[in-house]
């Protein structure tokens, strides 16, 4: 098949190029996903795009489309490159709606609260999804829904219930959870109570403010035997959650 | 203090920007360590730079070096920012030997296979020193000693025994390890037996070779209440490594 869009200043593609700014994404309500995997895990959750560009060559995208009745827009690889915003970008790229914000509900719930890094929010997204746990975004942590917190996710965001609060504290007791600060020395060892859990996780620089961590009803901290100072922040939220997931 | 250097094109900002590159690093025996928080870890340990570049007005890193009897050549900003590898660049970069690699030993070890992603390699790393374990790069793992892994490891290099190994297997049997294949599905759960153990851990797209996890002792899996496929690579080895850490 030859493609239909064989220039990168296309309309449609200038229009997913605007997705790649959190200007462009806020003002359109659109975000995008790349690859393979991500679009296969967003076909299974219903989500309907507004829009994908695929390369013809790509035949698990264009039998997923079809099942779905959709039409994607056959490009060449180097008008995908210049659509996606990956480095290294696969097929397909498709403009998917940000999904409206939530609230956090009764459930064990990861709360982000400043986590700059884009790879360990989706990194953290991914971890929750697997041991079954909601997500919080609060703080000036990383948009959720940037492409590249989408890409460290690997599609979990799909199967998720992710929330937004201006206070997670006041939030994640509203909704009945007991609140457990991550802190990287000096909290107990991880452990469940009878009440389900939000577990607050810091910014990679500088962890928890203190203000946070005293309205925490515990703290928790991970032994490190082997005597560094600090773990990668998605990786002790991943520890903790698989540490303390129960029935939720 | 005035810069000693204001030019990118000063001999030693061009020799520090070689090692950018696999190849210039390879030639040089050479590498670069970046930001105040890894050349503190680097002066704790012992290690003596070749070369440091500094800002002036970077106090900690100044006090360090007058403490070592170093002289830094001072650079102006964009100086620093022209030699550095990182994107957003700290003060000091300096350039260090790589150490000769060193074989598998009768310890805990994590074994890195094919592992890709420089980010994955430094967490990793991280995540080793915090729990005690050693570490082994094998098959197409990203140059363990790369400015981004060392990044990523955030000083953890330092304190850590890093061997390399083309046969893993074989060297890890060697060294008297119960050589445990992590697997994403269908594996034991995790738990320590009565010899010291090598963790092999495989390709973020792939995993292990089926070659591998058939040579393996055992293959150990993590249990995913939530239903999705998969972890960041970097985060199942932390959790297996938390969850076996023992005596070692």
């Amino acid at each position: 098949m030859e493609p239909t869009i064989t220039s990168s200043s296309n309309p449609l593609v200038k229009r997913i190029r605007r997705l790649h700014r959190a200007r462009g994404r806020r003002e359109a309500g659109l975000t995008l996903i790349e690859g393979p995997k991500v679009f296969a895990q967003m076909v299974t959750a219903g989500v309907v795009p507004e829009a994908i560009i695929a390369e013809a060559s790509d035949e698990a995208t264009m039998e997923l489309c079809y099942s779905q009745g959709w039409v994607p827009s056959l490009v060449a690889t180097e008008v995908l490159t210049a659509a996606a915003d990956a480095v290294h970008p696969q097929s397909p790229v498709a403009a998917i709606r940000i999904p409206k914000g939530r609230a956090i509900r009764h459930r064990d719930s990861l709360i982000l609260n400043d986590i700059a890094d884009p790879g360990n929010v989706g990194t953290m997204f991914r971890s929750a999804a697997a041991f079954g746990w909601d997500v919080c975004v609060s703080g000036a942590t990383a948009d959720p829904w940037s492409p590249k917190v989408l890409r460290a996710g690997a599609g979990s965001h799909f199967g998720m219930h992710i929330s937004s609060s201006d206070d997670p504290v006041a939030d994640a007791h509203t909704a009945g959870l007991e609140l457990l600060a991550s802190i990287v020395s000096g909290g107990d060892d991880p452990g469940r109570g009878e009440r389900r859990i939000a577990l607050l996780i810091g910014s990679e620089a500088h962890g928890l403010s203190e203000k946070i961590t005293t309205q925490a009803d515990r703290s928790v901290t991970l032994s490190m035997p082997g005597g560094a100072e600090s773990l990668n922040a998605a990786v002790a939220a991943s520890i903790l959650m698989y540490l303390l997931a129960g029935e939720s």
